[in-house]
């Protein structure tokens, strides 16, 4: 076997699977005006990876002499990460700033599981490891897309799996258990492109307690398996949409579908966790640990997107010398350096995984990574769309451009700087337009985990005996756990 | 005559105006799927001032005896402003936030001109105001809408009107005297609801010198003369667009349209500012110091909007009691009555006009209104998006809803907390969806002014002898311009 | 009986009164190099109401035909209000942004007594009521400065008073009723200008439960009663000071003073609560109604010092028309203005309490008044210090700009714009180093309500029934509690 | 020769320097009580390099076999700016976050000249670079303290050195040029410790044009050189000062002194620049890329101080588990960390100058750590003081706690949770005090370059033709400066 073209991947999703969009079950995925867009952008991974110029950073040779996705490979040293930033960087500037998602999400699910079943393994002798080993290569020799279930629909916030009151299935459970595997109903929310994957991996979305036990499961099934159907988000788009009135969300059309499970039969080979609640957190944890460094690194090469789109707007308006515009394109240039010296700076300082042999970026500097990431996410619109004008808002659309009778008119009156044409003038509005679009603001916010989540984990791995050291003894306060940092320091101040 | 019915006014938008929208020339816009919504819309003013709960507040009977639209009388004192922020906010609330706009823009350029037009009559002996006063008198007599025409396309923010290098007409000019009349050329951008309007009311929109004399040009216009084209804003939604998806895009489409003048004939009666240049920054300052009371009254009354979906989105999700979740909610009750306040305290501290016998709400706090609406309006959003979660992001279409096959899936999974239908719970999400789209954003900080020009006008309206005078006092140096507070204070610190 | 003279006044605070110093107890404050300071700021109080200048202001005649001060009166009516604002506004003005206290606080604990015992005489038949009246004449009558002690020193924040381990003094109490008065025990801390007044009255600083209810007590006593100890603040100026380098510090001592009872004898006449615990947090709350005024209104008196201190550095440097510059200038008038607008807003909309005839400030604008002063405090110095620049920090003394070896260089070198002395400059120098001191600093977040407390009062306050009626009305959504305001509202969009 | 012992340091420091302060000549700064603050921080570094547990780390044997400063060897590789770190760490560590001045600043000065002579050895033939390498070597075989005298005194902001008004020495200048040497005169401002130093590196503060040549001038010469007067900072403390009270100021008295030059003279070979004002920006820029190195490593250890404070303030008060306090410290841990970051991911990317064989730290790394941390400290003391409580304004002092008579009373009633003394809590709330001083405000903004310089560097160092080609592509808008890392990219979408 070998690396799949992109045709032969697009040949594989017409297979059955359930898919309904705005209204209507979809009876080809590959034939359908809006969910070719996601099929494409995920097609990206295969143009990429039979390109010539981009197969040595994307592809491996195995033990076997096959070429294999780099991204499948398990990552077990910091040139290891670095590469696979460089990979993502790939990805994501090709495809404006989204990474195309064959295996952008699902292989740190893969790793998360990787990590934990062998944990599992140790404590209560079972076999989940060679399972997801197993699976691990399947994936690889067949270069299958495929997305990762985590995001539980969870119902009501403040109850768990087992109190739910409606219903039991607002988490993902095992209903039944059979010699030859599971049964298994609920569903999964914000699903990225896993109506353009193969396979998609299911794991538990937070820790669980004993009650809970037949919510801590996790497994691999393919997307058209009996009982799937997945629902499609509401498209940004419509049929007969133009590339110059949304040239991102006509590019790319994520479709974090729900997917549901009634009664799906999961067999033995493709179980990784089955009733073992001690390690469901785990499965959340570790799949965060390693999903940062692709979330980290997209976004600062989003942002250099965002950024330019400011520049060239200050440019075609002509006010690129203006002292606040000059201030706002500092902040977004400080702000997309930022973003990238810290996702950078997270993978500098990687960290060893105890129970495996991979490793995966300084918890503390990826979430700081993500949270400034996303906490400033707002304020950058905001400065981008005061550059660009009230324009933005109210363009006609590419129709009114491109006819005959209005065109003329368009291009007299919304011309800005003689140094640029009306269309490109247009077409950079309507960019920030899109950048500017409720679905990208909720997407930066809670996508790879909310601010609430970072701020959670920052507070976790604060490294509070050093601060508490350091003002104690400045206050001359007896520090009685003392800290190796401070506690062979001389006196200060001195006597002398 | 009297007050028009909502149908009466329907009726007389299908006067052949040449109006294009998403490619296309519209035969009449009262039939077409999206303009509709525009029609509808600024028809609410029509519905209301024929509702007898609301008469009293929106209409006066004339020295006729006729019923005429108390928002085109002309405010001259405080209480009248006091009532004017009450017929604002009953329009704001009756429309989701953004008010109907029959007159709601206009009315303030029709005050603009009423005192310009006197300063210029004083001067130059012309009579400019009795054209004013002629065309108010229209105007209520008819019941008409209008729209108010000031932004110009502007071409180089760097060069003034009449040193543009593409051609001369970025802004509005005068291209021919005759006896009867002037004929004009130019376009205005961003004019709200002027699809839907009768009339547009023509002014520049900053100052001029000498050598723009040709665009110091004021005047007043039906929207279907010869050699005038409106082209609409892109719209929002598509035919068959759904409420449900689509609350605020599906219910007020406020079209702010390109509208071009072709050689356009203005007869002498319409004509308020001809060539008088010196007068067109005073066009520009006073239509802001009036609009000033529209644009911070409907802030608030929005805010409460966005502020209940914030807090309903908490219920529904189960997580009011959150810590995180309560300061959220405390910044969006201060954020929205703070706009509230400082709106009200405009118009308490209202300012008369020397000119006439106009007032307007005092500049410096209603400038600092506009700038703490629209500065904080994205801090706003983050916060609305991060409490109602991803699946704002996520949520699929109202026809997936309403299908009976996806529907009870949908039912079950995307359910919140147990007090709230899945109904309701994605109705509000679909708010949320539309409160934080691009267009809003960019309405927040560029209509009615852009964040710099209300920092420049605070800059320019503080009072900075006071300031001074009380940091002297303070550093005991002495000042050479005695200021009035604080020429008198007792010596400090006392001799005692 | 008259108004005292400043002399009269200070001659007063030679009456024994335990007050220590740094260290040392002192005999007698009038005599004291830094006591000296708050007693003279005090004093200011009678300088003014002795002006004739100010009379009219700071003085009512009351039925007797004496001349009192107009702030012990009760105030009824908004125009009250307005005019004390106005008397506020005057003493902060006099005595460089912070109010001379002789009454400054005190008087809003005497409306909250006012207010309360009303309430508790209502309920319970007691007579505390007539003790305040009383009192208040007693007040009127002499002139007497007096001091509000409601904050305890609370010991762990975590438990309530009767619950504290270490001792049971952490809130202060009656330890023993007697048939003439009670003995009260315990320690009020951060009691503004005690040291410089005649009588402290004591209030509980929040709610008690039953338990507490020996902790239920108000009353007023003269400072120099037997068991009090007032211990002042750190000062932070040391004898010799400059008023050169220390222009604020060196003119306005406030000595938020730690007061301490041991064993206080408080006779019958001068109690206002004793045990009647469902009453303490009122005692609490109506003192919070009242000093916003108080408190909001000085604040924007001391921020147009702290603006024009930004404007002059700018001045004195050569650096006012730096983009950056302008942009802080505004910012900080902005800032100025709102609290003024926000303070005067609140007393515009007072409110009239119910138990009583008195009126006091609108709290929600209150509270967004002093939330938004102390919340950007430090954004405001920063800004400052940018703009004054690094000589804040290492400028040389007075002593060495007076010293003849070294004037002629620091006079050669410290100079800045050819436009000023550089005398001046430093002078304003210093002054920028006084308002960025912790203590200010401190003070801004803490005195009249830490910014958690006023976040507190405002989520309490937020009208979210009509906040929630306009989101369920935008989103279709059935309010089953109908609010008025939404109720009749006509249907949106209408069918037309 | 060897390293000097403190002892041996201090004693070189009676040797009849000119310095005055707070109104006095200083006959012997070894003996003055405020001026011995910064003498023995100062030697610190001496007490440190003696200590055999650091002096691996601070020190090196050089080709002759002597033990010389680390920080005065050349940084040739990133492996010794990340050793330099750890040196930086120390110091400041040890010293309450400042670190201990011997060598702290002028080192990078020292740098700066040695690139900087090559190049103006390299245009004009001149003979610097051997001056300066002679100097290096003196240093460090004498093992001497040195101070960087970089920002001149500057008069008029807007006005160049030759432009100025009131007189021409307000940037210090060559009056003279003799045979052996040259004349110089001016003064230079915020001369850290150089009152405690033995030598003062002088070069100019930015860039100089033609009129300016006598401007451009760079020496070293000993501190009580003929004709210098050192004039100190105003002190934060008084003789007789408690550490308890002022546990930073108290311990750390940087002394920012004035250094003026009247006539001085400096020997030929002390010279490093003598008109060549083609290179004086060199001087200024290369200090800058040298110097945030130190300037950002110290800047997290100082913050450590500052979050564990806060930490600590929390538990004394009891309230660490509050939702508020949670978030404040979350935030203050975040701060410290990512400066922590910022730092080291600039030295992880250091830069090669391309003059000499030296490192310094990523750019536009650096000056993001350094806004980053100055940009946020006012926000820092504001959680932190909000944490701590009013108390840090209105504590009596050190001196009451430690008298009998009201010790007592301030143990009784100024304890906090029954976990802690209430001396130490009182120690922390003076350390809060300290931190938040108007000095460290004023520092923290002013120190190592103003947050308009790293605004402007920011600015100047964006990779805007990146940013615009990811806009540019997005956009489908034709490049015509292709990108290289955008050139190659698939089509996307594609066309599949």
């Amino acid at each position: 076997m070998a690396l799949k073209t992109p045709q032969q991947f697009l040949d594989t999703l017409n297979d059955g699977r359930v898919v309904y969009c705005d209204g209507e079950r979809v009876p080809d995925v590959t034939k359908h005006p809006i969910l070719k867009i996601t099929n494409n952008w995920v097609a990206m991974d295969y143009v990429m990876s039979n390109d010539p110029k981009y197969q040595d950073l994307l592809t491996d040779i195995d033990e076997d002499g096959d070429r294999v996705a780099f991204a499948l490979q398990p990552q077990r040293t910091r040139e290891d990460l670095l590469r696979l930033r460089e990979v993502v960087k790939l990805w994501a500037r090709a495809t404006f700033g989204k990474p195309s998602g064959a295996k952008f999400v699902a292989k740190d699910g893969l790793n998360a599981v990787t990590v934990v079943s062998r944990r599992v393994d140790k404590k209560f002798g079972t076999n989940y490891a060679a399972n997801v080993e197993a699976y691990r290569k399947y994936l690889q020799k067949n270069d299958l897309a495929f997305a990762m279930g985590l995001t539980d629909v969870k119902g009501d916030r403040g109850l768990r799996p087992s109190q739910q009151v409606q219903h039991k299935d607002f988490y993902l459970r095992i209903v039944e258990e059979r010699p030859d595997g599971i049964i298994v109903s609920g569903a999964k929310a914000h699903i990225s492109q896993v109506t353009a994957c193969n396979e998609v991996l299911i794991a538990p979305c937070h820790a669980m307690k004993e009650d809970d036990k037949d919510y801590a499961v996790a497994f691999a099934i393919p997307v058209n398996a009996k009982g799937i159907t997945m629902i499609s988000t509401q498209p940004e788009v419509a049929p007969g949409y133009s590339l110059f009135d949304h040239p991102i969300t006509g590019s790319v059309f994520i479709n974090d579908a729900l997917i549901t499970f009634e009664n799906v039969f999961i067999p033995n080979d493709r179980i990784f966790l089955k009733g073992e609640w001690e390690f469901a957190g785990d499965m959340a944890v570790m799949f965060a640990n390693f999903h940062r460094l692709s979330a980290e690194t997209y976004k600062a090469v989003e942002l250099e997107l965002v950024t330019g789109a400011a520049v060239l707007m200050a440019e075609y308006n002509g006010i690129e010398k203006k002292a606040h515009v000059r201030e706002k394109l500092t902040w977004l240039t400080m702000y997309t350096e930022m973003v990238e010296i810290l996702g950078k700076a997270a993978v500098e300082q990687s960290v060893k995984e105890e129970d495996s042999d991979l490793v995966y970026p300084n918890p503390m500097i990826a979430n700081i990574c993500k949270y400034q990431f996303a906490d400033n996410w707002h304020t950058a619109t905001k400065y981008l769309q005061d550059i660009a004008g009230g324009i933005v808002a109210t363009a006609p659309s590419a129709k009114d451009f491109f006819n005959p009778e209005t065109r003329p008119l368009i291009e007299k009156y919304l011309g800005g700087s003689a140094r640029v044409s009306t269309e490109d003038r247009l077409r950079m509005i309507k960019l920030v337009k899109d950048i500017g679009s409720s679905y990208e603001d909720v997407l930066t916010i809670h996508a790879e985990g909310s601010l609430e989540a970072q701020k959670l984990s920052i507070m976790l791995l604060g490294d509070y005996e050093r601060y508490k050291a350091a003002a104690m003894r400045a206050a001359q306060i007896k520090n009685k756990k003392e800290h190796p940092l401070f506690a062979d320091l001389p006196k200060f101040p001195p006597k002398l």
